[in-house]
């Protein structure tokens, strides 16, 4: 069992478990180790179970025969969440479960992998909760993350960096990367800013003045 | 070693092999079974060999100390296509070659997986081939390709359907579909038409007026 119930800072984000391809145990021992909240989605606790985390919810539609009670007793205290409404995707609802919750942020893993739709409907979808909760996707090649406006951090020199616009982006301008951009356009399938990396170690500075952009920190 | 060197319709897809993750060996045979020519993009060529795979083209920009002649000799007769072109990725590269040898089509694997930003880039770029060459991209849970303005496919029913748009889509109206379309709009990001699926054994018919948008079967 992890030792995630240790009372902590609910300033720290709480960790959404999706239904994708599973991450290394490393990653997901790293973001249990400060979450405050674990929450997983539908039928994905199957897989959870097998490597004895200690849930605290369990949210989904709950359809195809699944039975959530199942899990109560060997989770307790287990919160289910039952969440038919068919408008919206799992990680959709257990986002809207933390706004309501008044949760600052989450960290969100397994959303990537297996069915591409899944994949690409999971990454875009964060740009729609711009002002409403701080979403980090993680996968064991990938830290994904919308920007604000005016984005800086530091990075060490060659640290790949892709800059992902979902839909059109504009007024795009960078400091200290390799490929600067400069008060530029990027439209999804037809223009992305994937695979630009740190020019110098130091302050990366990214601005943009119209659209969604995602900052996507991979490796291989 | 694939038997794909028999002489085959050239209208038959070309298959490339990028850099993500690899899919199962039987989807990766039945492609060879009738593919006229089998493009490995870089650095794959290392994982391509170990499967004893004839290779006809090797292409990429062989960065990173990458050395492609070694593959020369144990792969006789291979193309080595060197494509320095930084503006563009490795699979729009091999795509660009396609075209120039006249194919009229590409079944691309390993296209997705691994590295978040290549898989989103590699799928949402193949909007910009639409009249250039038909593509389809595929893995071990998903069958993605752009749909022409009307589009019909026989489908049974509850067949996973998703309608993922790049960008703005506009004037979408749908036939036999559960989540039925009628003169809607997509946006990516905020409203995606995944995980839809057919209605009833039949004829699914999906047109829209304006705009990129892909089509995803995909299954658990």
């Amino acid at each position: 069992m992890s030792s995630h119930h240790i009372v902590r800072d609910d300033q720290e984000p709480a960790l959404i478990i999706a239904n994708g391809a599973a991450c290394s145990k490393e990653l997901l021992g790293q973001l249990l180790e400060w979450s405050p909240l674990v929450v997983v989605l539908d039928s994905a606790i199957e897989r959870v179970m097998e490597l004895g985390i200690k849930v605290d919810v369990l949210l989904g539609d709950f359809d195809r025969g699944f039975d959530p009670e199942y899990y109560r007793d060997m989770q307790y205290p287990l919160e289910i969440v039952h969440t038919p409404d068919q408008d919206k995707t799992d990680l959709e609802k257990a986002l809207d479960y933390l706004i309501e919750r008044k949760f600052p942020a989450a960290n969100v893993i397994w959303a990537t992998g297996r069915r591409a739709d899944h994949t690409i409907t999971n990454i875009t979808n964060i740009v729609r909760y711009r002002d409403l909760i701080k979403i980090v996707v993680l996968d064991d090649h990938s830290k994904i993350f919308l920007l604000q406006q005016k984005f800086e951090k530091w990075y060490p020199a060659g640290t790949p960096l892709s800059l992902i616009p979902i839909g059109k982006v504009k007024g795009i301008s960078s400091k200290n990367l390799k490929y600067q951009l400069d008060n530029d356009e990027l439209t999804i399938g037809y223009r992305t800013g994937s695979s630009n990396e740190a020019l110098n170690d130091g302050i990366v500075m990214i601005e943009h003045q119209e659209g969604d952009l995602l900052m996507m920190e991979c490796y291989d």
